[in-house]
């Protein structure tokens, strides 16, 4: 059970770059993935969680779709 | 509180058709709404559900993200 949340900004238009984030998880990761979410924020907010813990924020992180793969990766079943 | 779920066949390939109803809600009801989430699914599955009731099903309901959008409208807060 490997639940993804993705956390963005909708005044800050920030739908399509969570939108591409998602993709990219469920495009590599398909079934091994339970869910993804996107939820809905402000405030400049964009940010990963995986089953709770954050593992990417845009206020301290590069924004590298690869990166944010590679730090989901070991929280996926195989 | 308004929570949508978007369950759809990995294997079928309806990821693109579950993203491009998450991307239509969104669009749409922005804030008014917390989560849109995709959760993986298989056996044909591409299903709709609000505050956990199923509101559209592919196997008995056109494909049409605006009937979609409007059968969502009555649980979104103003």
């Amino acid at each position: 059970m490997t639940d993804v949340e993705i956390e963005y900004c909708v005044p800050c238009g920030f739908l399509g770059r969570a939108e591409e984030i998602q993709h990219h998880l469920l495009q590599q990761f398909g079934q091994r993935l339970d869910r993804v979410a996107l939820v809905t924020g402000d405030h400049g907010v964009l940010t990963v969680s995986v089953d709770g813990e954050r593992i990417w924020d845009k206020s301290e992180d590069e924004y590298d779709p690869d990166l944010i793969l590679r730090r989901v990766r070991p929280h996926v079943g195989t």
